[in-house]
């Protein structure tokens, strides 16, 4: 018996029995629906013992179980056993959800003090309702009352694990920094001007921007309280004659109040934000899957909408642009460093999966202006690399050895622009499966990037063109094709993507996205390819007048990423002669550019990688 | 002046003024929302004068106009002249919405009888509620009322047609007849017992069939009420333990009333649905964008939801397989005796596109259980071919000469099964451009053809495959790429579509669609190839065990249509290896097929039609 957990689970019934609570919801978010949490949101991981980074735990003051996906299975079974938890695998067909469980757990005679007897037999369940989206809530909500339409009310309270988690870990109070013009490209006077006429447009007065990428972005600002995300935690509120701050403000420097006094920001503590939005009289606007539902009952008039942030970030200016095209030149050094230096090394013994990651954070490390690695390095060796989300940790780390397919998916975080790239490195013989993989997975990532496509196309449209080589052998993959990439923020940048689920917005000139199809044999081995794309204005073939040109404009991808993909293990007759000929452009490209930048071994080693195939 | 439009047009101000409405809005539908109209139901031609399929006539009692798409701007200006009605050009960004134009007139004042008494200053906007869907009617609503949410309320009154327009043609009487079990492959019982179960399971005791192919699927009837589509007007209501249909009966033979008895579907006279519906104290199952708003107010308790027929008749049983087959098999050879007579005729002058399109119904008259063309042909000499919709008539004929492209869509109706096909013709001489359009489109329609891909994937995923090629061209079509084909029914048959918009309804085996891109130079020329084509069972590469099958199973295309594409306007080095195989394998199996069927001129034309190119 896992008594920590038990005992953790009484005093969240005690406080429950308290506060007249029947079921308490613990998700694994915090109130800015990111995707790092910082510790002190680590809620549900401490209730349960369970730390994979998504699972939900739901407790009664009799059972309590805990939902997670198919990643997480086996750990989870793991980390549950011997705690009050019952483990619920999502996605499977006789699993429960959430509201179908409570409604099964349902007795009208549990006794949770004051409610048993105020509201009769009707159940309160809890949430932290700054963890919940507004969407959450509402979707969770409905699905109750359509199950037992009476029997339960959702009771958005306050907090159980500041009074229960008595060494919680406080909010991060890292310091914030400048993120100066020279990267951002535009100041904070224009954007703010653009999000009020935006904000206007929708029929409001006011927004509450709580993802803590777009607060990052508004003000120029970055932070450190998150794993790989360069933000810090806050709210900004923006109405239409000021914009309010709301933060630790021990965060801020001297030269940040300044600055932020200077552009009319003001500063108020992080708590106050629902204060003051109980006290706006005018409409708010809110967008409802991504802000949480205390601001949202906190509001008088909300609208709901888009924030206008989300998609303004996306659409990048000519300064980050630049700024991409250095970051990757440097990030395209670091990586054939890294790689010659791998090729030659893994052979000579004692490499594993966590030695060739720090390496490669080395090299990343050399490269001016580099802040961090922007996302936990995936280096699968072998059958690891079948595992889609396997980053190696010292449990799982094994020796690399000189055959097979190593897979490495990783990224920078420069000043000047954020990297994310993918490559598979053949380390001896291959097996024709393994060679057949990666020449698919090739030919699909060669089939998007060089897609031309008119104005208005998204990205579900084109995300067919990578899986087509695949899906003729039987072989599919279950994540996205591409995300946008944020500059000098978030690696994984929305709402655009390549997906086989629909996703409307179309793909513009000056937005970034990915282009990562893979293939995962499971106990065997895995490939994927990966660049950072930009979407630009297309040149089109033979289109030398406006006649050839209907329903345009039409767009097509710059690449960004400069790394070559290494051609041994390719087999040239799985490829058509055009797929051949963009192929050599690219990688000859590649060289073009790199090559001044190379001493003369490393030059040479990247001329023999990127001769022309056929 | 065009005094009998402004006297019809009186007549229905005066019916309005009686009836105390204020504004009638006639659309270009009846109640069964299929594709083609009978003549009953041409109201809006009647009261406007103009002609085209697609337009909705608005009558105030001072002003009047008519909206229509960009297929029409041209003629509808033409037949609206000296008219009342303005004509309203839709998808120009100055052009209102019905309910903006409605409100922009809004005249408190405008006396309409009893209207302006009783209800003080607001405006009753009548429609006949026959011929909006529930989903039409719902949206104007909505718009009105969100435009000037207490000044309208929409009125679902009678048609004021009966009354004003004299000799109005009857609803049609023609005979049904029954289809037999050997080419609908399903009995009645079966159909209605699947029926039955499904709408219980959509929570309804009910279903209302409102359009006319659903319910000739449901009851193996087909009839000749409306062009091309062999379909009758009736309503079919089904019930748990009863089918009742609603029906002309001087339709129904002696025949046709014994075999409804034996299959316990009781006949009712069409008109009488409307006072059942009012009784029946049971949740009725309708689908909004289809049940026509009548039909829905009647009930005490609709459901909505999803005909279950929509879904049901499109995938195909045995013995309809087995008939398309069959139908391919004739209609190739009809297209083959055109295609050799069409090259070798034309040189000799006197052929217009009419005379061609009568020749080509004359050859498949000559099939076995042929039964009519299964839609207007479209047969398009030059730049008529450019004109997406264009199908010639004695006004716009024209003689077709030995040089250019010749585009020819069309179809047939055979017991056993509806076909569908655009083959675009050589006649001589062709331009670069031509030449390369040709070859463009052929390489969408073979990439797009011979797609695999797994379980789930609908439309939209697969459309891009048909255009990138010439999207890298810098050109496009704006229609769909694809649709399904009717069994002996509506030669367009939903949901499920190749497109760029998003269309959900996977493609599942045993589903029929059409493969058919397209390019449209205005004023020059017109190229499209189409084949129709049935979901199968993927035949995988390398796949002869399970472990290469991931994320499966996977679906491919069978090729119904057997007949050749002319090869000699191929720029064969536009095409790539794979897909010149694919085509060549494609245009022998056409070759086997027919030649067995063939005389032997017509074997040998077909054999130099179809030897492979490189």
């Amino acid at each position: 018996m896992n008594t920590t957990i038990s005992q953790r689970v009484e005093a969240l019934r005690q406080w429950m029995r308290e506060k007249g609570i029947h079921v308490f919801i613990t998700p694994s978010t915090d109130p800015h629906s990111g995707e790092y949490v910082p510790n002190h949101w680590h809620s549900r991981e401490w209730i349960s013992g369970f730390n994979g980074s998504a699972g939900t735990a739901v407790v009664t003051l009799t059972h309590a179980a805990l939902w997670t996906d198919n990643r997480y299975f086996l750990a989870a079974a793991e980390q549950l056993e011997g705690t009050p938890f019952e483990l619920m695998k999502l996605g499977l067909e006789d699993t429960p959800t959430i509201a179908q469980w409570i409604t099964s757990k349902y007795n009208p005679s549990a006794s949770s003090g004051q409610a048993s007897s105020g509201q009769g037999s009707q159940w309160k369940v809890g949430i932290d309702g700054t963890c919940f989206t507004a969407a959450e809530a509402k979707a969770l909500e409905q699905e109750l009352s359509i199950l037992h339409s009476s029997l339960f009310t959702l009771h958005s309270s306050e907090d159980p694990y500041d009074e229960i988690w008595t060494d919680r870990p406080p909010i991060p109070a890292n310091p914030v920094e400048l993120h100066p013009l020279k990267y951002a490209g535009e100041d904070v006077a224009s954007k703010l001007r653009r999000i009020r006429q935006a904000t206007a447009e929708q029929g409001a007065q006011a927004v509450v921007i709580s993802m803590l990428d777009e607060v990052a972005w508004t003000l120029n600002l970055r932070g450190t309280d998150v794993d790989y995300n360069p933000v810090f935690v806050s709210y900004l509120l923006v109405g239409m004659d000021f914009a309010t701050l709301y933060i630790n403000q021990e965060k801020l420097t001297e030269e940040v109040k300044a600055y932020l006094l200077q552009e009319k920001v003001e500063v108020k503590d992080y708590g106050l934000i629902f204060d003051d939005l109980r006290q706006l009289t005018q409409p708010v606007l809110v967008q409802p899957d991504k802000t949480n539902v205390s601001v949202v009952q906190s509001l008088r008039q909300a609208v709901e909408g888009n924030c206008p942030v989300s998609t303004m970030k996306i659409m990048k200016n000519e300064t980050e642009i630049r700024g991409y095209r250095s970051a990757m030149l440097k990030d395209g050094i670091a990586m054939v460093k890294w790689m010659k230096w791998a090729l030659e090394t893994i052979p000579q013994g004692n490499q594993t999966e966590l030695t060739l990651s720090a390496q490669l954070e080395a090299f990343r490390r050399e490269q001016p202006l580099f802040r961090g690695v922007s996302f936990e390095t995936i280096m699968g060796y072998g059958a690891h690399a079948a595992i889609v989300h396997y980053e190696p940790s010292p449990e799982t780390d094994i020796p690399v050895e000189p055959r097979g397919l190593l897979l490495c998916d990783s990224g920078g975080q420069y000043l000047d622009g954020t990297t994310d790239i993918t490559r598979t490195l053949p380390l001896g013989e291959l097996t024709w499966e393994e060679r057949r993989d990666y020449t698919l997975v090739l030919r699909g990532w060669i089939n998007l990037a060089r897609a031309v496509f008119p104005r208005g196309t998204y990205g579900t449209q084109l995300d067919a063109l990578a899986r087509e080589p695949m899906w003729k052998y039987g072989i599919n993959y279950l994540h996205g094709t591409g995300h946008g990439v944020g500059s000098y923020l978030c690696v994984h940048e929305g709402p655009h993507q390549f997906r086989m689920n629909y996703m409307p917005q179309p793909l513009v000139p000056t937005m970034t996205i990915t282009d990562e199809p893979g293939i995962y044999i499971a106990g065997s081995h895995g490939v994927r390819h990966e660049n950072t794309m930009l979407v630009v204005e297309a040149k089109l073939r033979e289109c030398d007048n406006s006649e050839g040109l209907t329903f345009g404009p039409y767009y097509q991808f710059e690449q960004l990423t400069l790394c070559p993909i290494l051609t041994s293990p390719i087999v040239c007759s799985l490829l058509q002669p055009e797929e051949l000929d963009w192929f050599n452009s690219y990688q000859q490209m590649v060289y073009d550019r790199l090559a001044p930048h190379l001493d003369e071994p490393h030059r040479s080693w990247l001329r023999q990688q990127t001769l022309p195939i056929k």
